[in-house]
């Protein structure tokens, strides 16, 4: 749909301007003079001429078919232009303009006319209060500052789109100089219309995309951005995204800039982790996602090799390993045998393999050994610190060579400076073999490839296959929310145990026969009472015996709390054993059904120890939430306990799951709190719950 | 006393040799070409003359006083080597050879006869297996490998010390490609007698030296490297260390490597928060340090000022801040009032304060507005991010005029690129201004800064005023560790208070009259019963008239529980109320005494959430231990919950600290669990305690 966008085939400049530093004069040049092949024409009353460039009073006097209209004009005459655009059938504009909602109250009156003439236009409109839009294969240099008087940008098969357009440039620039080019770059301004998604949607489909990277403020449609995140995945094609404005002092000022009004960080960082997406903290990062994707080679697993001669820095990559989780499993015996001719004999061929000072002069012996580690079969990819020697030129045309044949991932951890390494390292890297400056930042990049390899490994298993049919619940007469009986219910129906409970109504005879497990719980139920326990109406452990004058005390408690309620009985319910957990789902409008599980008591409101997926889920994936929590280690058996039904836990939190994602049009929240997990193999037991709705 | 090795007025070659990429024949060639104005002299019985530089066949034969000896021969050859320096009057040897117990069992014999000759000779030695060591100002270059083929390295006021030689190099050659010079380089090696620590303690008095570097895998002796960190804070001059080998499989690595048995992470960054460290975690960092420590200045707080011209920029670097324990305040209102002249009336004067596009090409007013901000009360030091626009140069020059008289740092964050910075970076960085090639790296250097000046500043009150008098313990008789009464009597020689309790002697006639506020803790004590529980000899919540009986009881469980146990009576306790915490003292051989505290129950254990510090410590240093305490918010009066009494709580933390401080010959290990915390006013009660000996 964005094709003509991109890379139209005509293009008008609204606003044209002799002056080349002006944003209607920068386009005019650039578009002119850095190679586009398409029609420009100019539009300004004033001329008739710019430049060579024929120049037209107004839009509807340009006597060819427009695909892209750039508008350079102050905002107070952007929607009329945008009104004149869409009668003379252009379909896109591209509006530098600013003056709009960023500016505050002052810019409010011609954005409202702004929306207005879009919706009436029909025109897509990139910006406004954007720099421009970038498309080097095309030639398209259409916006305005230091980013569009560069004709010599480097290409490379990545595009860039981002809503700050001075970082943007910023970006470009520093990639540029670590030897990343970028096909396409869109500053996407005020996001009036066309916003990130759009464009990341567009990229996904465009082959001479490998990489997509978006530099991200905020964005309001959070299921589409999910999405595209699973759509990255079955593509193959990662999206590094650099969310900004994630704490509370950095949301301040995207508010202050942008006027997007920036989401809480964890639904996105949640929607990050479930989807194709790379996160970027630095541009290093981005720049470091950009070489070790390039290959397009995969790792089927986590464990690798560190290949060094100096055990120092041996010691460091694998401290940095560990704490990005990738194994640095030993070799196998055969490798080890095959290695040991080739290194002294007090060398470490342990992981890291420390080749010694003994091979840091030896090729092809350095090359050789490496070669074998990386066939190994306990490896998945090799993090190989630079040959320290002299023959390095020699040292990089074996590593080429290897890596072209090898189906592992080979990352290079530069032992030389970066200007020694100039002569040699962007060979490395046009043949396959990404490199990196610093250590940390090999490990970085490695743990990223593992990370984006693993989710596109389980992507086709992703989608939770349904472990319970679509349930009909009683919703209804039920304003904000469901009383206990009535939630739980709703988790009966899905198949979540509740405890076995009687309902004894007031108004009828006390009942002859009460068919449960003594000791019992007994509740008050009163449509007027909130606060059961604050009334007096909770008793716990009340014994068969003592039950008749239970009640009658619940009664007279609840009586003198609140003498005008009414009261319709009492619910008596088994007593249930078990470790507490908190186990909720959440429905973000943004975002969609979120699924959060902790341990019970304090630790997941005052510790923080939460875990939390989008719903639906797999028993596998809520399995995988548990084990998240740094509480679940009680639920293992803590200190020679017995185990804890986690099978029965995981089965629970998937059917929630299931809950919320049958009925989030009608449910907001739902939260057991407490569900109580049994010893193995007894189950769990919601013991109370509250479903509330929108 | 470092001096005459580090400066050495005439050095000898043991094991000279005419070939010079041999470790023998390096130095020599160094030490006579690169202007090391001292005497050289080689010994080899092979020859009478190296390349000019007279030659002997032994150390003896040498005509003059000789400070260093540089010995290049094999492992087998140097303990007869340093015998016969020792007999030569030499104090210092530095051997470059390999081959002792960093080849295992191999190399045990020789490192043997090494020790006995260290210990014979009274010569103190660097490395053996080191690569050597450097100093640019006296031009010794005395070692082999590329870091001594560099007479043009660049000088700098930093001391560089490494435990891996290999990386040492590699630290230095990315330093000074970012312009960092250091003056000294020195690889330690297996440190068999000279170590990383005797080349601290040297630089901290070294007027020349204002950063020391310290690569580390591993030390032996955790109270030097404290004391060494005290004193780094005294004179004002950072230890930026970089510990490697703190995962379990980096550890595993280190090990391999250097034969130290690295210790446990935990003691070397508790170690490292309390004195003049900063800690680095990659190169990055060490040059960033280098960067910022440069100009001497220090800020008074962590409040400060971002300003940028690009939103998203000031976004990115907010998030980063915030990370990063950097408070962002708003300007007063004065200084305010003075920017919006400068500023456009659509430019957000919070903070981040984003002089937008309409600053971004207009000197001298960027640094105008620059100046009002830095000079601003609420501000205690500025990050900038660089002037983008085409006058760069001259604002380089007003910037560097303004750090010049400004008290407050003020740091850079480039937007252009490095290569872009290249003609003017350089001049702000000589000029007193610190740049920063990514945001993120400039907030951390921000941080680092912070940081260290606020230890600079609690130095000298760090030292903790004693709040009990130094109590004797009666530990006699008591092998292996008190019981409970006998640990809680050393408890409360400390004035930490314990339950109200009473001895039942079970040989006496039952007591008439008991003056314990009842309901009580009854619990046995026999000298044969460790797990009291399990025996049934432990009973909570007694009322007085159910104690005698009680008693029985307990007597018949213990007695079915272990027939011969004696028993000598029971400990009867008035019940205490609060919230659980765990409050440790534990006496790490190499670091000393530390004191650990955590929330009661599970946390602690199982959730990690512990805060530690070295003792002795003063009420205040144990109340911000408790702050860090995720949990501490339990304290505080969760959900509208009376506050506890956390001032008792810090209070006991102290006494504790000052039990094991006083005691450290002969207490290994206190625990008092639970110690409950009453509500505010009521103090603490410590329930249970055990005092473990040595």
């Amino acid at each position: 749909m964005l094709e003509k966008l991109l890379s139209p085939r005509s293009i008008a400049i609204i606003g044209a301007s002799h002056e080349e530093r002006r944003p209607g004069g920068q386009p005019l040049h650039a578009l002119t003079n850095y190679g586009y092949t398409g029609k420009v024409y100019a539009v300004n009353p004033r001329y008739t001429d710019i430049k060579g460039v024929p120049c037209f009073p107004n839009i509807e006097a340009v006597p060819e078919a427009v695909d892209l209209a750039i508008v350079a004009l102050p905002a107070s005459e952007v929607p009329r232009i945008l009104e004149e655009c869409g009668a003379a059938r252009i379909r896109h504009a591209l509006v530098l303009s600013a003056g709009f909602r960023e500016i505050g109250e002052a810019g409010a009156e011609v954005q409202a006319r702004l929306d207005a003439a879009l919706a009436r236009s029909g025109v897509r409109m990139v910006g406004p209060n954007c720099i421009g839009m970038l498309n080097l294969g095309a030639r398209v240099f259409a916006g305005f500052g230091a980013g569009f008087r560069q004709p010599d940008w480097k290409r490379g098969p990545i595009a860039l789109i981002s809503q700050s357009g001075g970082f943007a440039y910023s970006i470009m620039a520093f990639c540029q100089e670590a030897g990343i080019g970028m096909d396409y770059m869109v500053s996407t301004g005020n996001e009036a219309d066309l916003g990130v998604l759009d464009f990341v949607e567009h990229f996904l489909s465009q082959d001479d995309v490998r990489l997509i990277a978006v530099y991200l403020e905020g964005l309001k449609d959070g299921r589409r951005l999910r999405a595209l995140g699973r759509r990255a995945l079955e593509v193959g094609k990662p999206i590094a995204v650099w969310k900004v404005g994630n704490t509370a002092v950095g949301q301040r000022a995207a508010v202050s800039h942008t006027a997007n009004l920036t989401e809480e960080y964890d639904f996105y960082r949640d929607a990050f982790r479930e989807g194709g997406f790379v996160e970027i903290r630095e541009v290093y990062d981005l720049v470091d996602a950009a070489k070790v994707f390039r290959s397009g080679k995969r790792p089927r697993g986590r464990r690798a090799a560190i290949v060094t001669t100096s055990g120092g820095a041996g010691v460091l990559l694998a401290d940095r390993c560990a704490e990005s989780m990738l194994e640095l499993p030993p070799l196998t015996p055969t490798t080890v045998s095959a290695l040991k001719p080739l290194l002294p004999s007090f060398a470490s061929i342990g992981n890291p393999i420390d080749f010694t000072a003994a091979l840091a002069q030896k090729e092809p012996e350095f090359t050789q050994a490496t070669e074998l580690i990386v066939a190994d079969d306990n490896i998945d990819l090799a993090l190989v610190r630079s040959f320290p020697g002299r023959d390095v030129d020699s040292w990089a045309d074996h590593l080429i060579a290897h890596a072209n044949t090898a189906a592992k991932p080979i990352l290079v951890s530069l032992s030389s400076t970066p200007a020694q390494a100039a002569t040699w390292a962007p060979k490395l890297e046009e043949g396959g073999v990404p490199c990196f400056e610093v250590p940390s930042r090999a490990v970085a990049a490695a743990a990223m490839l593992c990370e984006f390899a693993e989710r596109e490994r389980h992507s086709a298993s992703a989608k939770p296959l349904r472990i319970v049919a679509a349930q009909n619940l009683v919703l209804e007469n039920a304003r904000g929310g469901l009383d206990e009986d009535q939630s739980k219910r709703c988790l009966e129906a899905y198949g979540i145990r509740t405890p076995r409970r009687l309902f004894v109504d007031d108004a009828e005879p006390y009942p002859e026969r009460i068919d449960l497990k003594f000791p019992v719980v007994v509740k008050i139920v009163s449509p007027d009472i909130v606060h059961k326990t604050e009334a007096g109406g909770v008793r716990l452990r009340v014994a068969a015996a003592d039950l008749r004058r239970t009640l009658d005390e619940i009664r007279a408690n609840a009586s003198s709390y609140m003498p005008n309620a009414r009261i319709r009985g009492f619910l008596l319910e088994e007593m249930a054993e078990g470790i507490e957990m908190i186990v909720g789902a959440l429905n973000n409008l943004s975002f969609g059904p979120i699924v959060v599980v902790g341990m019970g008591g304090v630790h997941a409101e005052v510790l923080r120890d939460v875990a939390r997926r989008y719903a639906p889920l797999s028993p596998e994936q809520a399995r995988e939430m548990i084990t998240e929590l740094k509480g679940s280690r009680l639920l293992e058996g803590y200190r020679g306990q017995t185990p804890r039904d986690v099978n029965a836990l995981a089965d629970a939190v998937a059917r929630l799951s299931w809950i919320i994602s049958d009925h989030e049009s009608v449910v907001s929240e739902i939260e057991i709190n407490p569900l109580l997990v049994g010893f193995e193999g007894s189950g769990v037991t919601a013991v109370d719950a509250v479903v509330r709705l929108r």
